[in-house]
């Protein structure tokens, strides 16, 4: 068996993942699709069905000359990390990572930073949300924030290989970057003081801003966004969670930078 | 130990889940906060924390006449249906489930029908955006779906408590009622032919449908939809996931229908 066997053991452990193990079959076939890093192992479960998109990872492999292993369902359920790898599971170099003023020095820059959210799901979701909108980069802090994790990974759907990733010491700081580059802070959180609709700076080089899960937008971060928008409510619950709200919010941003 | 000890065994079983066993902070305050079922059982975890959510759940329950039993934390653990309880399980009565053709006959109907979404959080994420967009109701299929468990309840974060649920034999037979009665179908899918901003029907009586995670709507369904409407994507990802999915939808309903 190749490769050190890889188990989370402690915190810095966790933020040292960058996207290496990548499992569930979306998130592997655009691993592969993408062909942006290396993949040295590529596991299949000698029962996977005969789902289009198993034969698609099997073509893709072999496209770039990455060997396939058939290997026994409990083999990969040992290895996986996620509660559903799906039969697949792929170990590959880690995702290349960005340099913030770089992304921030893009003038049609749409970046995405994430103030505090602890949940893989959560920031995979948010991932995948901002990619299809077309976000140009990702900024997530080092500290009390989960790494690039396989739960990461498979719920970003493949959104690790195409959109750029930047890690920063805190957000807040990341933020007073951002203003002193020109670049728009439009923070997002259920008390905002105006409608994600009005938002005037969405098709301005801009950083969205997220906060946790629970705890909204942290008083440091919030303190530095130029405007804090919300998204409109019309029943009980108080706000949306921090992956819906993100979806809203990127969609948005994108109609209006399309329109 | 009050009620018997629950544990899903078989797919029957899952089936007849209606949110009796509620855990997570947010949820159970939800269901105390709407005070439209009765709470039998409330279990507060000796070392929560001193956080204004269980401080507000204690209150509720106070105020409701409800019994709060504090506990240690394995013993939530350990009865606990969800990976995360939060310290908090509650044991009630059932939602109550609505009549279809009653939740079609509303003038202002907007209805969120699924069509075989299997994850919880999933549905879970699901209701609790469909009810913070307004929307009156929601339609899901007794078979081959998921029930109303502890994880939907959680995901959901209080919407079980205002939402309307009606279960259905199946999507398609219940779209057939719905234009028989007048109320228009709108499938989302991410082949769909028009743009969910130009969902002509958006302030009409209206069922929004929505497909299974991978696969999306269903042959069946699909051909009962008056319209399969599309988010715009601006990545390299095919779509979104079905939660984030129907966030972006049911908001935008909202928007227009507010507007």
């Amino acid at each position: 068996m190749s490769g050190p066997r890889r188990r989370p053991t402690d915190s810095k452990r966790e933020r040292r993942d960058l996207g290496q193990q990548v499992e569930g079959r979306q998130a592997v076939r655009e691993l592969l699709a993408a062909g942006r890093r290396k993949v040295h192992d590529l596991w299949l479960s000698t029962d996977a069905d005969d789902a289009p998109v198993v034969a698609e990872i099997d073509a893709l492999a072999q496209g770039a000359g990455v060997r396939v292993r058939r290997v026994p369902a409990e083999q990969i359920e040992r290895r996986a990390r996620t509660n559903a790898p799906q039969g697949v599971v792929a170990f590959a170099a880690p995702v290349p990572t960005s340099d913030l003023d770089a992304l921030l020095a893009d003038p049609s820059a749409f970046l995405v930073a994430l103030d505090g959210v602890t949940d893989p799901q959560n920031l995979g979701a948010v991932m995948r949300s901002a990619e299809t909108a077309g976000a140009t980069g990702m900024v997530l802090a080092t500290h009390r924030a989960v790494g690039l994790t396989p739960a990461v990974a498979k719920a970003a759907a493949g959104a690790l290989e195409y959109l750029p990733v930047t890690f920063v010491s805190g957000i807040p700081g990341a933020l007073d970057r951002a203003r002193r580059a020109g670049v728009w802070c439009a923070g997002l959180d259920a008390d905002g003081d105006q409608s994600v609709y009005d938002l005037s700076v969405a098709d301005a080089p801009l950083v969205l801003v997220l906060g946790a899960e629970g705890r909204g937008l942290s008083r440091l971060a919030r303190a530095r966004c130029d405007v804090v928008a919300s998204i409109p409510m019309h029943g009980h619950i108080a706000s949306l969670n921090v992956s819906a709200a993100a979806a809203v919010a990127c969609t948005e941003i994108a109609r209006r930078r399309a329109g």
